[in-house]
């Protein structure tokens, strides 16, 4: 072969290689194959078939629902120290507990959590990109044998390297095959069958609901995990929830599956008859008929302008890291905006989550006293976000983010769309000023304002909880939290308000022919860990206090005057806000002056928000004490991160911020950690049914003297050469 | 000539005829003659030469900016009862006044305002479409002589009708003429030209604005219009707020035109040097390298789903009566909302707008103590309205209306593009439900949240108010104030924070080299009367109290109970709002129940908001004492609809809605008005300077059992199909 025949051999050998290479790497996977392991697409709950198990070659495993996200999660590996465990880690650290001795011995057990045991904050503080990646490590709650077991495993050795029991009072988290398991236990029980029955309704037609009983320090309580069952009938509508078969609650031993006992008592209360309850717009009437306005869309013609690498989120000037977790949903994470005079990425926050949520019903009968509930530590809150809807629960340039979550056998499963991240642009403004006539400068500046939201939305049971953390280019971060979803509602025999005895008192509104919406409040907790410019910071508290001027100073008798009071312990830093005695919230960097010499800082900015007015000796107030405050900061301590506490399922309030808290341990020039509560009383009314229009509150990081001047001065406006040609898609 | 021929002729004819007229219609018009008329994109403030006059047959008078609005103001008729005057009726009043005994007489007067005197609100409500036009009045403000006079001209009998003067305290809203007028004097004056050469500073750098004086009791106030003049220089910078002569204060009476006194203490307090100041994109150095995110874009392929027919707007299942008003900026009359089981438009209110403004800073010293701003009855928030940006300020398918107003000596004048109208779409939910795989119902509905905005943007001197008002589809009424525009400062001698001894107070914070930025408060007080299904409305604070259980009652030991009372008189709906003492605040009609006998109703549901502490004998406080609540009812009095009075200007406090609710009037089942007063405490920080990111907060009118259910239960999600093929503009 001479050295032409042998250079095309060459290029021709070349080619076919490269074909069968591209071929083999995007070798079209089987519908069948595709589906198998989605399991919130697919499936109810995952069962195990369904779950990632440790493949040598991991096969494709994910059916893209309709949008973007096509990742392959078995090839996933950590990048970063704060990266979730992978599918591979996932089965590495089954393997490993399934050798422990704790483990090997039982037939049964559950495992409740498992996830990253994150890396201590100073070293993960010192890693950098190109760095060795740090020792990973799960953190593992177990229950066994009736004991709630946490434990480390360690994932470089291989080995469980620690193991304790019995901290704190309560239970895990519910895993989702608990609660799965929960329901079917009434419908063992000849009374629960019984009565049924007695009410007339088909018992193919029922829906039960697995509802956290609280604590109540009553004896039935001690030592046993407890929940109560409340079924529905679906007959006629998908709209369950508002068909309740009020009186009949069914209390359930939840470890060992059986029923404790019944409580039956409404069984003069007719069931609802769900007429015009079902909101799913396949089922509609007037299909297409009550389209109130033009479609309309953002859109970008040049693409998103985020770059999203594996966790970490680059978008304008903000960099942070950005994960999936079971319990808290979202979790962002060393989140750090660009100072535009150094170019310099500044820290602001280490970590920030929603730590838990109190949801009391307003309603001390036997029915409903008990619904108290706190979804990040009993149902999970991450558990609980459903896949996101592309077109309408994100605008269509959402990127999506997937969960992988362990399962109680500690397979890992998918949860995908889980979390979405975009721009948004309502058509508000970022800054403007117009200089008007009489100063004969003819000026108009207008900056449009362009956010980055990211969105998860949890579904837990009836309620949905849009939950927004939005980033602005001027250094601004909102927390948003959306409620929508299902009310739970109440039968009563009442029909009509003119029924009702007028010393009556319903404990809410009647919103249709025997449906009552239980008035009940909800409150969402925050961790934040602040880390302004590095992690000793201090909080300040500048209240703003009327001055009376003195005889002769002014012809103004008063001014507002703002009195600065550095914190010094955690009692100077439990807040109740009051809009007589206003101050503003600061978290600043004693060490890090700006030119002019302030402190660098961030402040909180309170929205509209309520405050629990429960008697603080009422046990679920003295589990929910986390809400006693809607600020509070605490020194940073890698085990308090659970407003109420570690094990909050049945827990006494033995573990909550506010025990924390009442240790009054110095907070100045510390890590410090802020926490807030969003707090919302929430009277239903009609609007609220069948199913509730959004009703959001938020509240704001906003930097204070944390940059020398706006640092979107110089940022461009709108120009008509930046705006898309579009035209609508029927017309193409 | 044959038929043939004939018809050739004829055709050609009718072709030349139809050249020839459209060619006319088209003519593109002079830019000389087209620039004429529009003040605000042209000219500072306009003089004589550049306002409408009588026209027997008007020109092209208007400028289209670069967008959508070029309506020819010349040809306006009024056809609904509340549209505003019309340039043929500004001209006729002109004329009526100019022969009317008091100003024929004269040979200098102001009108002060000249607005379209609404007719009795029974009237309007009775009249339909097709109706005659109910008589067409002016409401005309003068100032002749000294005193202020409130006429009434008949535009039916050319007469006027009515004269009133003397009725309380104050000065009416000053004209742009009077307020440029004011400038000029300290010029002429030799003390103010000696202070301003011994500060080195050119006389021609100079920009002056003129300062409302407030009133404090003292004997150089009486029966004298006063203001204050301060001065800035604009070497170097189109931001000379950032330059202020700090110090040189000139007290002018307005209506002499001529200098009282100057007070000149701050020769020490060197100038600012406005580096970086300066906030136009033109001037900025690194012009482009700061864009921080692609181009985004609200998209509607199939155009705006309102409709504008002269002042109706028409948007999904909305109706509103939206106009201009040199005073109060954006008045909303007669919003009315369809109701989806009946088809039928419901009214929701009868007219809401802004009625005062109040801006107290908070420092007592020579220079500042006054600045105690009053917008709407100082400055007239509507004058101060500038035409908005078509790319930045509204998004790119806004619709622009142009507000028609009197300038000082009667003629029309024409503020364009004044108030803008888009629906607008952040990415948000109007309701949304997945069922949780629990129930193991594979449902996910979601509706994207669409709104219409109305929005204004008025800059009274360096301040910008962003005004909005956003409608929902769920019934939901929005008003929102963002804040944005530049900072008042106050020249110090301080260059850093390490110079200010420790018991020093700044009264604000050092926001730049000489610079600090004053602490003050914002309060934006809404005129609202609602008309729940009708006029006759009631009042009812329903007010979520704990209640403790007694004794074996239930394992709770307290809940939250909604107790619901019903105003009776003024006094029962002057309300503070409390956190720890919570309501929610519902006007409902009583004799309009829902389907379940809850009364039809809308509540106000506060956002952020800030309360102002000064003392209640506080000057200040006294003429803005429609801040000692947030929320008060009144009974409807026509002549009730300012806040701080009719003349605010130098009022005394003697005819404030404070005044008026002491009277304690019925306002059970009565034709009522709400008034809600939004606040801010506003301690400035450096990233407010040079230019002030925007802050908002708003409040909202929620719909409370006025609707039997959610009334967007069947809207349409978003589909595909709906969303615009887009491409980049420089892709064409």
């Amino acid at each position: 072969m001479d050295s032409r025949k042998f250079l095309q051999f060459l290029v021709l050998s070349f080619s076919v290689a490269l074909v069968l290479f591209i071929t083999w790497f995007h070798l079209p996977s089987l519908p069948n194959n595709d589906s198998l392991l989605d399991c919130n697409l697919f499936s109810g709950w995952c069962t195990s078939k369904n779950r990632f198990r440790s493949f040598t070659k991991p096969n494709l495993i994910k059916k893209t629902p309709s949008s973007t996200n096509n990742h392959k999660h078995e090839y996933d590996v950590p990048h970063h120290p704060l990266d979730p465990l992978t599918i591979n880690e996932f089965n590495k650290v089954r393997a490993i507990l399934s050798t422990h001795s704790l483990f090997k011995s039982s037939s049964s057990y559950t495992l409740n959590s498992i996830v990253l045991e994150e890396p201590d904050k100073k070293l993960v503080l010192e890693w950098k990109k190109g760095d060795p990646l740090l020792p990973r490590k799960a953190s593992v709650i177990a229950r066994l044998q009736g004991v709630s077991h946490a434990l480390t495993v360690d994932l470089t050795t291989n080995q469980v390297i620690s193991h304790e029991t019995g901290l704190v009072s309560g239970y895990p988290v519910m895993t989702i095959d608990e609660m799965q398991g929960i329901l079917e236990v009434p419908f063992r029980n000849l009374e629960f069958n019984r009565s049924i029955t007695r009410r007339g309704i088909d018992m193919t037609e029922i829906s039960c609901l697995p509802i956290s009983s609280g604590w109540y320090g009553t004896p039935v309580e001690e030592n046993r995990r407890l929940i109560k069952v409340q079924c529905y009938s679906k007959k006629g509508t998908v709209n369950f929830y508002m068909k309740p078969i009020e009186g009949l609650t069914v209390l359930v031993d939840m470890d060992r599956k059986e029923v404790i006992s019944i409580s039956d008592n409404g069984l003069n209360i007719p069931m609802a008859k769900g007429i015009d309850t079902d909101y799913r717009y396949s089922v509609q009437k007037l299909n297409g008929e009550l389209r109130l306005f033009n479609p309309i869309s953002l859109e970008q013609p040049e693409g998103p302008s985020f770059k999203i690498d594996g966790n970490l989120v680059k978008w304008a000037n903000w960099e942070f890291h950005l994960k999936p977790d079971p319990r808290a949903g979202i979790i962002i994470s060393q989140a750090k905006v660009r100072d535009p005079e150094t170019s310099e990425l500044r820290s602001v926050i280490y970590k920030g989550f929603t730590s838990e949520l109190f949801v009391p019903y307003m309603d001390p009968t036997d029915g409903w006293y008990f619904k108290t509930y706190m979804d990040a530590g009993e149902y999970g809150f991450g558990l609980q976000a459903m896949p996101l809807d592309p077109l309408n629960d994100c605008p269509r340039n959402a990127y999506y983010m997937d969960g992988v979550f362990a399962s109680s056998d500690g397979t890992p499963y998918l949860q995908s769309n889980m979390i979405c991240v975009f721009e948004s642009y309502a058509g508000d403004i970022a800054w403007r000023h117009s200089e008007c006539p009489i100063t004969n400068l003819k000026v108009t500046e207008v900056r449009p304002k362009v956010t980055l939201v990211v969105r998860m939305a949890a579904a837990v049971a009836n309620y949905d909880y849009i939950m927004d953390w939005e980033f602005q280019t001027d250094g601004l971060i909102r927390a948003k939290v959306g409620l929508s979803g299902i009310l739970m509602v109440k039968g009563t025999t009442y029909d009509n308000m003119n029924q009702v005895p007028n010393q009556e008192y319903l404990y809410g509104t009647l919103l249709s022919e025997n449906i009552i919406g239980v008035i009940h409040d909800h409150y969402v907790t925050y961790y934040l860990d602040m880390d302004i410019d590095g992690s000793n910071n201090s909080f300040v508290k500048v209240n703003i206090k009327k001055q009376e001027t003195s005889e002769g100073e002014s012809p103004r008798k008063s001014y507002l005057k703002a009195v600065r009071n550095v914190a010094k312990t955690e009692k100077d830093a439990q807040i109740k806000l009051s809009l007589y005695d206003p101050s503003e919230f600061h978290v600043i960097n004693p060490s890090k002056k700006s030119r002019l010499g302030n402190p660098a800082g961030y402040k909180l900015v309170p929205g509209a928000t309520a405050a629990s007015l429960l008697d603080h000796e009422d046990p679920p107030q003295k589990r929910a004490a986390f809400t006693n405050n809607q600020i509070w900061v605490t020194p940073y301590n890698k085990s308090e991160q659970w407003a109420g506490g570690l094990f909050v399922y049945q827990s006494k309030g033995d573990d909550t911020l506010q025990v924390w808290s009442n240790r009054d341990r110095p907070i100045e020039n510390k890590d410090i950690v802020l926490w807030y509560t969003i707090g919302f009383h929430h009277i239903p009314c009609q609007e609220d049914y069948p199913i509730m229009p959004t009703v959001s509150s938020s509240f704001d990081l906003k930097p204070a003297n944390f940059f020398d001047r706006n640092p979107i001065l110089r940022a461009p406006p709108n120009f008509k050469e930046d705006l898309p040609v579009c035209k609508a898609r029927d017309s193409t």
